[in-house]
């Protein structure tokens, strides 16, 4: 049955567009009696109030929250975050929730929101990202109540929920695949130090290079934009000693280190391997191709909305769950033996 | 003054941190004199109701919808929505307003989703993208009384306020460039027909055409996918008189486009001219690299916010509003004389 539109209703009861619409949105302007009768020739027609499913059902905000402590200025260079929004919608399609997004790059002012949201009701739980050591959000979110889950772990909290991708599984990949081919000095650009996943794939690296014999293996910080990643490579590459291998956090400056290393005549992958975190329409279109560690993002999007919720839902939930779909290392052109 | 923490209050009013919660919050579980006596201690502490600025303020919800018509597994590819997202995050963040982001790829549950909006106060106002001809969102929102700016336009209807960009000045300038190269035959892969703006696009393609002295001057349609911008490059250029310079209505499609090129042996720009259309990191990275149009996509999303706030505060806005942000055909590597 098609919906019916509101002039259709109209016309079929007799009244006005306008007393429709106060009518079927709970609004005053038409008295009850003549609301009932609307109401009843609506249905009649197929009007469904809510229009449809009700997976955050009644009582509910109907929308689940997640704050991006990024400035927006970086926010579109880095399709992580279009992709995981993409995953999240993907799983929220199908239920007539809505993402309320909240890009606030000053992290202090994040616990204001969250209260203003449970305060006002507009979030039924929120999605938590890049966690810090020593994190002041999750305290936070268990004093309003607010159902949250992690993305990144695992944590091994049971009062706050994680959805995980194995990273370490991941560093392992990247540092065997760099030991085969005979690299020994190898240099991780990492992401900001402050972040709980950044120290993570750091414990990581540094097991994962001592498997793989990997003795001079050294981690810088960058801030994951295109000037961080390639100011660190042009720093690392006049070293006396210089790495021959490098793994970037993400595939921005992974991209802005080719640049770099192209200006200083360093020729990839001849003279310098490089491989980015996460793989993307960036990486594939780079000159040299990026090899590059495609994780399931979307997966993870879809996989922590549906984490939030059983968790909404009153349902249990495991501590940590981790996404599924396989971690790639994506072979291309932009590794090889060191000269 | 340093923002207090639910902890300090909970100790200078001998309070626990749940009672501080419940009081700050206005929710049940304290008593009337207990609220107020947390609500003083709280203020004497530099706390504020609502964290601070308001631009949207009480009584408000809050939030600007966006409801975008793709489907998800799409979005992460083109960077226009990135981009204008993280322009109106700009705008908004500096009140505290949340954006609230639906992705709705069936057109037809769009209405209902704005009436839920509506009906449940979920937010102040809406941003429209991807107008349709004969589109029937403007007046379910015109029905609701929901505030509602259209990026894309002039629509010279004052009723709804439009933000737009000057694309058919884009056109004459991406048409003039290939004539001064000399092509003679050109071709628009152009995004779907449906699209208000397409034909906007459209009408000003013929018209730049016919100014630059270029006859054979064709437009196709395709999806925005790189799979169909693929398809529609590779098709024309098997045509008994293949056009010499293609413009493809965005970037992920003119990138799709070399790789179809390279794989009929036709080389860019040597034997075909590729102009991409909004810049882009794709397009930076792309080999050869793309000249392409750069609109200034982030102050268009800001720009929009700004028109629906003054709306919303009922203050006068113009029928259309222009981007003050220039315009600009950026030349890289993608362009050239035709053989």
């Amino acid at each position: 049955m098609k919906r019916p539109t509101i002039l259709d209703i109209a016309r079929a009861a007799g009244v006005s567009k306008g007393a429709v619409s106060f009518a079927l949105n709970g609004r005053p302007g038409v008295s009850e009696q003549t609301r009932a009768r609307i109401k009843a020739v609506a249905e009649q027609l197929g009007w469904e109030a809510d229009g449809g499913a009700r997976a955050f059902s009644d009582g509910r905000a109907g929308a689940v929250g997640l704050v991006v402590d990024r400035h927006p200025d970086v926010l579109d260079a880095e399709p992580f975050f279009m992709t995981l929004i993409a995953g999240i919608q993907r799983e929220l399609g199908t239920g007539p929730a809505s993402l309320l997004l909240r890009v606030a790059p000053d992290r202090a002012n994040e616990p204001a929101i969250y209260r203003q949201w449970y305060a006002e009701r507009r979030v039924d739980g929120v999605l938590l990202v890049d966690l810090l050591t020593g994190d002041p959000r999750p305290d936070v979110l268990a004093e309003l109540g607010l159902p949250a889950v992690v993305l990144g772990g695992p944590l091994g909290r049971p009062e706050l929920p994680s959805v995980w991708i194995d990273d370490s599984a991941v560093i392992g990949a990247v540092l065997e695949h760099f030991a085969a081919l005979g690299h020994r000095r190898v240099l991780r650009v990492a992401g900001p130090e402050r972040f709980a996943h950044t120290q993570v794939r750091s414990a990581a690296f540094a097991e994962a290079a001592a498997r793989a014999g990997i003795r001079a293996a050294r981690i810088v910080h960058a801030d994951y934009t295109d000037v961080g990643g390639a100011t660190m490579a042009r720093r690392a590459l006049t070293w006396r000693r210089p790495p021959t291998a490098m793994l970037f956090d993400n595939d921005v400056m992974a991209v802005a280190a080719l640049d770099a290393a192209r200006a200083l005549g360093v020729s990839v992958p001849a003279e310098l391997s490089v491989v980015a975190w996460d793989d993307s329409m960036l990486c594939r279109l780079a000159r040299p191709a990026l090899t590059a560690v495609r994780r399931p993002i979307g997966e993870y999007g879809a996989l922590a909305v549906s984490v939030l919720r059983r968790l909404i839902d009153g349902r249990e939930v495991a501590a940590d769950t981790r996404t599924s779909a396989a971690v790639q290392l994506v072979h291309r052109a932009s590794t090889a033996p060191p000269r």
